[in-house]
């Protein structure tokens, strides 16, 4: 087992990744003691690791809360669901949430332990790869609103996050590439030699070698660890981290919910903006071919989905989180492994870029 | 016009009060420059003060919301309705709400700006003497849940509050004892001077004479803005500010929100918690006459609805916010103008003082 920081002062937090630590019930003995706990789940997860959770947390939890799977179901209304739950088993102000499952788990878990009478603490344990190296870390919470994604929300930072790698074996070969889209990100934007690494290494990634997975997650969750510590709130260099998310959400967005997977459409749109950076001359050409070479052998999709349309990319961008003051923003690449948040590029080359990526 | 600090380091704020506020283009000045400006509000106070709040903002407001009026609607769904405007209108993180009416829309208002693309900006325009005096500073914000008030919400405080008391002379007679309630609330929490001055003074208040209001404003706000800024997310010393809202929650809860406005039940719950202190001991019974004579001559309620039952109330506090670990919490005085937080009360003897304070 390995343990890593995220320093925010009195808000730190550990990060603990290793195989079987659901089974390891030091771990949260001492932010559970005394204190009623929910988990909130969903239908594939529960059966396949609650009893698990049992013997993390060293007895039952207090209240369940299982909700269906899918980024079609991150939205307010699965939220009331868990508020009627928690108010029915009347957790209070020093009660506890834990979130088991994925991204869309997470994101929710965290959102109403944000909300729930004002603020009350909760743990993230991310059973999908992209959670783990992505979502799970950074205390970004919220759900989606029809005309944009994670649009209501909160920060607020878990107690801790407990990664065992043991849960990867039972997740889907597509969730495990999606989420190694997040990991070919880290590489695009802060690490030049672990890119390298993972062109070397993705056969092995893309069969679930344990040494490969656990050092690729914490690598990831070191960088972004680093990343969040010295932005908490994205007023600046955090916004690095949405490398290839803006043009991604467009795609979410237009195929609704849920049928594009997030690592998916992040991947598609980190190629656009890969793109975008060698056209405005800041990358070498061969850094685009490497990029997409290495998401192709991840099995991720390199183009938007047919049928699309520039304006539908124009449209959600226009409400990017990024934007200040109606200027579109993007994170573009002036190197491999070093990304800048940037409204310095031209319209019509962006426009070109996206129309170029687009799958015919 | 005067203005008072709220104390919170870079989160500090203004306070500006006086009459004709709604005038002074140069208050927000600053603040809203350049930025996109949503107006929440609700159907009773846009014809009144829609128009003037241009005059504030020195142009119009970028988009408008109306709400219906009411403490019934300060749910979930209304904040949907508020986020739905937002994206329309493409409102982004450095744009700003500017919450317009009671306590009901202040609370929803600063809620939305909490959570809308993880937090932006809101001003507070309170229009009624309970917002005014209470809900708008200090940075609590939230909606209700069927099974308890306020139990989904945030910290988050505004930039400013304008509290302009040409307001009041709209406001009708019952909300204007509703708001006495949390006035005379400070007095016995924390001022036993500013509670003889309001025992003098309560005509000329009943009466909405400028100069009284405008004192009374100022107290109530110094009052607030003092403990607010010792514990910004009620820790401890903030739970004060709560006196008899503890019991006035189950009355509002079991009446139907907007039954009882929250100021009335308010003041039933007050007198029970000064009788606790009497029978308790900490208190000369003399404070309680006192008391209720003062509530009475407000023309507000001094005892909870006939028909309500000891258990009513028990329900709603067993979820209450206060509560640490199952344990029935409630505010006190230990003194006329001095409150404490304290679960040091017989529970048999509180069930008496409910019993006796239910209508017959």
């Amino acid at each position: 087992m390995m343990k890593l920081t995220v320093k925010l002062g009195s808000r730190s937090y550990p990060i603990y990744i290793g195989a079987g630590l659901l089974g390891d019930a030091s771990l949260l003995a001492a932010i559970v003691a005394g204190k009623k706990v929910c988990v909130v789940t969903n239908e594939t997860i529960a059966p396949l690791y609650l009893d698990k959770v049992s013997v993390l947390l060293g007895r039952d939890a207090d209240c369940v809360v299982i909700l269906p799977d899918g980024e079609q179901h991150k939205h307010l209304r699965s939220l009331e669901v868990i508020f009627d739950k928690l108010l029915e088993a009347k957790l209070n102000r020093s009660s506890l949430l834990l979130a088991l499952g994925g991204g869309v788990i997470g994101d929710m878990t965290g959102f109403a332990a944000a909300c729930y009478q004002r603020g009350i603490d909760f743990i993230q344990v991310p059973t999908t790869l992209l959670a783990q190296v992505d979502s799970s870390v950074g205390g970004k919470t919220g759900v989606n609103h029809p005309l944009g994604k994670n649009m209501i929300g909160a920060f607020h930072q878990p107690r801790a996050v407990i990664i065992d790698t043991d849960t990867l074996k039972t997740l889907p070969g597509r969730e495990l590439a999606a989420g190694l889209a997040e990991v070919i990100k880290y590489g695009l934007i802060a690490d030049k030699a672990f890119f390298s690494w993972l062109e070397q290494n993705i056969a092995a990634l893309n069969q679930c070698d344990a040494l490969s997975l656990t050092y690729a997650i914490r690598r990831s969750c070191e960088i972004k660890a680093d990343v969040v510590a010295k932005d908490e709130t994205e007023g600046g260099i955090r916004a690095i981290l949405n490398l290839g998310h803006t043009f991604g959400h467009a795609i979410e967005a237009k195929q609704g919910y849920g049928n594009w997977l997030h690592g998916e459409a992040v991947a598609a749109g980190m190629v656009m903006a890969v793109d975008l950076s060698c056209r405005l001359g800041w990358l070498e050409p061969g850094v685009l071919a490497r990029s997409v070479a290495l998401l192709q052998a991840a099995n991720l999709p390199v183009k938007a989905p047919k049928g699309m349309a520039v304006e539908d990319f124009l449209e959600a961008m226009s409400v990017d989180k990024k934007n200040v003051e109606g200027k579109i923003r993007l994170v573009l690449l002036k190197a491999l492994g070093e990304a800048c948040v940037t409204d310095a590029f031209d319209q019509q080359l962006m426009r070109s870029v996206i129309r170029d990526n687009i799958a015919v």
